[in-house]
């Protein structure tokens, strides 16, 4: 898998992409994480991508020209599945996405900034629209990186442990249970006696219970739907 | 306000906090931002924060231990209003939530990772459990970097203009208009008449169309309950 991103600040994508998971999955070739800086495609000498908003108000806007510059440069040397805007009004990102887009060849990621893109490169170009949650960011770097995350640890030799993504990733549409490691006595906290057993059976029904009772409590709409959204993540 | 974030991959939240937005409420002096590596709170010499589950199954558990005592020496130094914990299983964020939280003077963020913490934790010492959404990410780093974007870019000075994050932040329950800059004219895409027409009112009243059909159209869960998740975000 290749994943392009455009930004205005690639920098801020430093660090999220040269550690832990994400550095692997580049380092063993899975996947391949290509930055671009938009303000080598102005148009200007000055460098600038942004402009003022017609009908005015405050917030500058990311102009089309640089983008669609830098859009076409990328669409002639391969093409893409999908051409991703990360945008509050977008559609809401779940774990069936994540699956969905962990399937695909090769994406683009725009990333907004002030007051986001022009009209017009949405209407014409962009295929997906996506955001991460009902909230407003600074920009759309965090969260194309959020995005690419949640990706790119589903794509097969990524994970060390296989079974990891999957107990993890509630294909049974149920929260994780409680999770304990050593000491089992912490100041008179215990580990339930239950995962100091050695019973795989209890164990397992334990954990079953306590992930359907959670699942209950915090999300009980989960339940209901059981559809693709219900697998919870991070 | 001061943020104090605990996670295993300090390296890894270097460049979202060293840009942008981030930055300049850092060199304003408007909030204060520190990553503590969990490491040197580990209690063997092999520096290791992370062991295997009680009860066995895939991945590692991030232990109590360290935890406690990176936790207890910065309670020593001040008083955290909330300790979170970015979790799959916590309340999904919201533009709300951000807001209550950019209200508060001292927060404390632990970042999951692996298969997570150690129940203890959550239940002795954790006050708010907070997920970014329904997906599942590599490590809770991203997610406290995206909540601390939400949070950190309303506090009052952060943003250049004022009215800025009042007209993204949809305070009126509606999602943002298009947008359009320079040119007018790009291979036969115009910009929008009224746009250009200088009328402010006309201007007002079209954006405010714009706002409501987009709504309607993508998320007409935002209309219906009104509540202050209502806000939308990036």
């Amino acid at each position: 898998m290749r994943i392009d991103i455009i930004t205005v600040l690639p920098r801020l994508l430093d660090s999220p992409f040269s550690h832990s998971i994400l550095k692997r999955a580049q380092d063993k070739g899975l996947v391949e994480v290509v930055v671009h800086d938009l303000r080598p495609y102005s148009t200007n000498k000055h460098k600038s991508v942004d402009d003022y908003a017609y009908g005015g108000g405050a917030g500058m806007v990311l102009q089309i020209e640089p983008i669609v510059r830098c859009i076409e440069e990328l669409q002639a040397q391969r093409s893409y599945d999908e051409l991703i805007y990360m945008s509050p009004d977008g559609e809401t990102l779940n774990q069936g996405i994540a699956n969905e887009l962990s399937l695909k060849k090769n994406l683009l990621i725009l990333c907004g900034h002030y007051k986001g893109v022009d009209e017009r490169v949405r209407q014409h170009f962009i295929t997906r629209e996506i955001s991460i949650g009902d909230y407003v960011l600074s920009g759309g770097e965090l969260a194309a990186a959020v995005l690419s995350d949640s990706i790119i640890r589903l794509l097969p030799g990524v994970l060390n442990d296989e079974t990891s993504a999957l107990s993890d990733s509630f294909q049974d549409g149920l929260l994780a249970p409680p999770v304990y490691s050593r000491p089992a006595d912490f100041r008179g906290w215990k580990v339930p006696e239950v995962l100091l057993s050695g019973h795989e059976g209890r164990i397992e029904d334990w954990r079953h219970q306590q992930a359907v009772a959670r699942t209950q409590q915090r999300r009980p709409d989960l339940l209901q739907d059981g559809s693709s959204s219900a697998e919870a993540g991070n």
